[in-house]
């Protein structure tokens, strides 16, 4: 793969399979390493990342930062990069872009509006990282989660997905939607309320690239058959009266009852942070992988610093 | 001292003269290393500290980033946990915890809540430091307090500590009141307004460990027989009226004349930020501790990181 | 130069020519290993940089740890440290600055309040860099533009400069006439709106030492003989109607078209962030410098920090 390049990381859908498999074979290499007892490395000791944060995310913040560290790399941080920019005193993100490429060797960006990482990427001579755009992409957490199958699952082909939740305001299960169409006989079933219900256009996705999508309002019908559960949060303002929320809130929940009809190699993820949809005591059960794929973050991180910044 | 361990520094009632002994001579060979030409340690560098702050306490973290810093470690950070926690988006701090240990290898905790940090040590699998919660503890601080003592008198033994100002409301007070009952023959005297004296749970405590207490209003009376006078703030807003403060703040303020009737060898404590209650001109006197003090943090901090990852 | 110590960074006046031309150097050898195979270097691996900033400037803050980092150095940072501050508890800054200095090696300190940074280094036991003190100055800005200025005019004798904009509230402006001053041949005019005129102490300072400057409003009559416009942003509060604004800030747009008059080796410079007064077709121009400029920000701190730290 002398071809290979990856120059910026700013939605789910400019990984090919063939990227993928880079990405994920690099991330096993960085978990391995942290296993043993290379721990200390220093591949990125002349770097440095500027995590420019347009709006606080501490948790991806930290897995980013975490993920420079443990590569020698070295950090400029905010969380309060609007001060930085054109809301603060008019300036463009094309010019606070520029000037920070003078600063760092790559830069983590996390923004309130959709498209602003694509926006930076154009005029930006360094690479930037996409942490979460508005409404729009978060690759970053795309890959981790497509990762966390693949661990479980490397064959990767004849899956049933179940996504579970806000699937019409949730970012993850949108860019997740993404990736999963690259691979073989996928079978996504969204199960959602009727006001939470994934939009046309990720179906319209699906449908071009072959991948078989169904709906569904009950969570139980779907639990014994899938291959993964993937849960969300189901959100208050969602709905329009506090006993429809209830009401719907208490459907979407994957309780212990509901997990010990599951299959026994099956997966239960969730993007975090989880608030009652996943009881605690589902935590101990062998299908439950949500740390772990909280942790998958960390080497996904560090395999895409390190391809970003060092090259294959 | 093969069987020595320890996992977590949670509350000052968990040091006992043994373990302080250690800690103390660690900080001691820090404060050497520091001072000679081995400034630069690699110690930690493989090691990433977190510091998790639900609330902010910049002269504690730097402290704490600095102390890491100076044995190689890594350092991320943030003084906005809160919005990373339950009070956000309704996640427990046993998941907050769970998802650090995966990017960090130990945890400094600052929160707003007593019991925080023992919570999050239970189940945590990297090492948590108690930073100040809420109410409840402080015992890096506390830790830094006797160490300051020692240095001053390093029997340990037969002491008379006054403690004044604000004895009720004060954690550093407190704190040190429970780490002092761990050595022989001290007695402590509380100097503060009624309103502000100490509560029975430590006196009880010291009652139960035989140190000898006592209570004064007046702190000239006190000032000529301590060997350590640790003085306090005194916040106006314990009090019900402007003037009974204005009263209150005047009598417990060490002036540069009862300074000049304090022992030679005695010396005079601070946990800093002081407002009034030590003018300037005593901070030339050589009874003044109190600069020293905040400097045997940085000692204390290093020696605990240092035990905690990498052992004695 | 053996004579040659640098303690603190206080204001613009502190440099003489001999000053300017050491740190210059030092910028350039700085420029080169970047530009070069030695992007890793340890100088400041022992070191350790506070940046204590009592409100936020994130672009300045950035460009003093990627300095510090591209040193090999280490960094702790708030632009929280009001709450650290007198402000908060009533601590004196000096009390603060104490404490600092047992932290770190060197505290880059940005204020609100004139003076601060003069404060802090009266009692400072380690060096204080000023990075911005309220209506104050603002050193580091001042070196970067001279350095801006000489690269493009290495023998820095008679040249025209004009400056452009909000001259009596800026604070860039005021800084580096201070610093053209220490130049033969100086020609500086103050182009502005009636409003925005540079105040009559920096007017006296250039008398005094022999600056020639002329006072103008039309920014067209200027920019043909000018070797160097430095623009700067014209602020709407500085007006007493809309109306007023609209028409000063239409005057004081360079466009291309007044660009196209310009010299063909004069130079552009702006200290960022702009807004209208400079359109971005002019980014293109061989005039324009003004990114270069905010790059060598990089450079000037590099050289500041390492010539405080490891002296010349």
């Amino acid at each position: 793969m002398s071809t290979f390049t990856l120059k910026h990381v700013v939605e789910s859908q400019q990984f090919d399979r063939e990227l993928l498999t880079i990405v994920f074979k690099t991330a096993d290499r960085m978990k391995a390493d942290l296993a043993g007892d290379r721990r200390f490395r220093t591949f990125l000791n002349d770097k440095i990342m500027a995590s420019l944060f347009y709006e606080p995310s501490t948790r991806t913040r930290f897995s980013f930062e975490s993920a420079m560290r443990r590569l020698g790399g070295s950090v400029i941080t905010t969380e309060n990069a609007r001060e930085f920019s054109s809301a603060a005193k008019g300036e463009s993100l094309s010019d606070s872009t520029k000037i920070m490429c003078g600063y760092a060797d790559v830069i983590v960006m996390r923004h309130n509006e959709a498209g602003s990482a694509s926006k930076a990427a154009d005029i930006s001579s360094i690479p930037i990282i996409n942490a979460g755009d508005g409404a729009g992409q978060h690759p970053t957490q795309a890959l981790l989660d497509v990762y966390t199958i693949a661990d479980a699952f490397p064959d990767m082909s004849g899956l049933k997905i179940a996504m579970v939740g806000d699937l019409r305001y949730g970012r993850t299960v949108r860019s997740l939607s993404y990736l999963l169409s690259k691979y073989n006989d996928m079978e996504i079933t969204f199960v959602s309320p009727p006001v939470c219900r994934m939009e046309h256009d990720i179906k319209a996705y699906l449908d071009k690239y072959d991948v078989a999508w169904y709906e569904e309002t009950d969570l139980a019908r779907v639990a014994k058959e899938a291959d993964c559960i993937y849960m969300t949060r189901i959100q208050k303002e969602r709905f329009h009266s506090v006993d429809d929320y209830l009401e719907a809130a208490s459907k979407y929940i994957l309780s212990a009852e509901l997990v010990s009809g599951m299959k026994s190699d099956a997966i239960i993820m969730h993007p975090l942070p989880r608030v009652d949809e996943i009881p605690e005591e589902v935590d101990n059960v062998p299908q439950a992988r949500y740390f772990e794929q909280a942790q998958n973050g960390l080497y996904i991180r560090m395999a895409l610093l390190y391809l970003l910044l060092k090259g294959e």
